[in-house]
């Protein structure tokens, strides 16, 4: 796709795709865009300029196929495939998305995790193996994501690892902004930035 | 805090408390707009602005002091107290949490976690308890946050439970929206919807 979509978009891609498997759950089978939009706080108009970015899926007037549009925009955020992980840091978060079934079951599977100090052989079946292991790992197996859940101040020499390895998308948990060359794709989730917003919000909008 | 501040404000306030309190761990005790504005990815004048939403926090000709400007910054988000969190879903996630040090360290403390089926007595040195004891350990104990990590398909009902209970401030891991009254604070933070961006921007973006 050569046109550049804004992230705003890019971030309710997943909230679409998420209602509209809740609907088809519910054996509904068309939606309207103006129900779309109640569900996520836009307007119809903005639901319709959203999908007009990919073809706009031809909505009618009784409104757009919930099964052919949900199948339309898991294709486009590329949940018609599977990816291999592997996560660098098995403390207690690295551990909990190894053993996180949401994941698998949209295609994403964790195959191992990495770490400077190794306990245990496995956690929810997945391998925890040696940092030192990492490069022979990633030459030899085909690695599509690396999840970053260590501590801070290690993790942009980690990130460095992984990109002289040729890993290309990285999935960040530290709590830190991390350097990468133009072609790898970082993208973050900070639990402690959610639970201050929590925090500001309980504090001053209360 | 009567005036209301816009959500891209308040989602800044953790990364400016962040930038500041790496650069007073590295000594370093002024910084000017412009430097804030690299390091988020905004325009000094936007910087300017953010302040000026509190009043200012008086920039001069050098800049703003490090350390002052993060101790007003702090006292914003609320992180100048402390909180007692209780976790609804002693899952991986749940658990995970409850051994997050990075919590802690910024007055964040899970004092029980709770669910419907209870293997061991604790974990990570929280205690693990029993659903059906949850609103009395609401009536007898200060919980000023409650995290719920269940699955997304009971996260509506736990959440009436809590705003039943009295529980006014609400960190949601499930991917579902939740509905509350007007009095009760939700924040979501969604590992999925996070993960899907990422896979959006590698199959799209690369």
């Amino acid at each position: 796709m050569a046109k550049k979509i804004s992230q705003a978009v890019v971030k309710r891609l997943p909230r679409y795709y998420r209602y509209l498997e809740t609907l088809e759950n519910e054996g509904v089978s068309r939606v309207s865009s103006s129900s779309l939009a109640e569900l996520l706080d836009i307007t119809a108009s903005q639901v319709r300029q959203d999908f007009c970015n990919f073809g706009g899926f031809g909505q009618q007037g009784y409104g757009y196929d919930v099964s052919k549009l949900k199948k339309e925009i898991q294709k486009i955020i590329g949940l018609d495939r599977n990816y291999n992980l592997i996560i660098i840091g098995a403390g207690n978060i690295g551990r909990a998305l190894a053993g996180y079934k949401g994941f698998s079951s949209e295609g994403f599977f964790v195959k191992a995790l990495f770490d400077v100090k190794v306990d245990e052989k496995e956690t929810n079946g997945v391998g925890i193996f040696h940092m030192d292991a990492l490069g022979e790992y990633v030459k030899n197996n085909k690695v599509d994501i690396a999840v970053i859940t260590t501590q801070g101040s290690v993790a942009p020499s980690v990130c460095d690892e992984l990109v002289s390895l040729g890993i290309k998308n990285i999935w960040n948990f530290a709590p830190i902004d991390l350097s990468v060359p133009s072609d790898v794709t970082v993208e973050n989730i900070s639990m402690s930035e959610s639970l201050y917003v929590l925090s500001y919000r309980m504090n001053n909008e209360a």
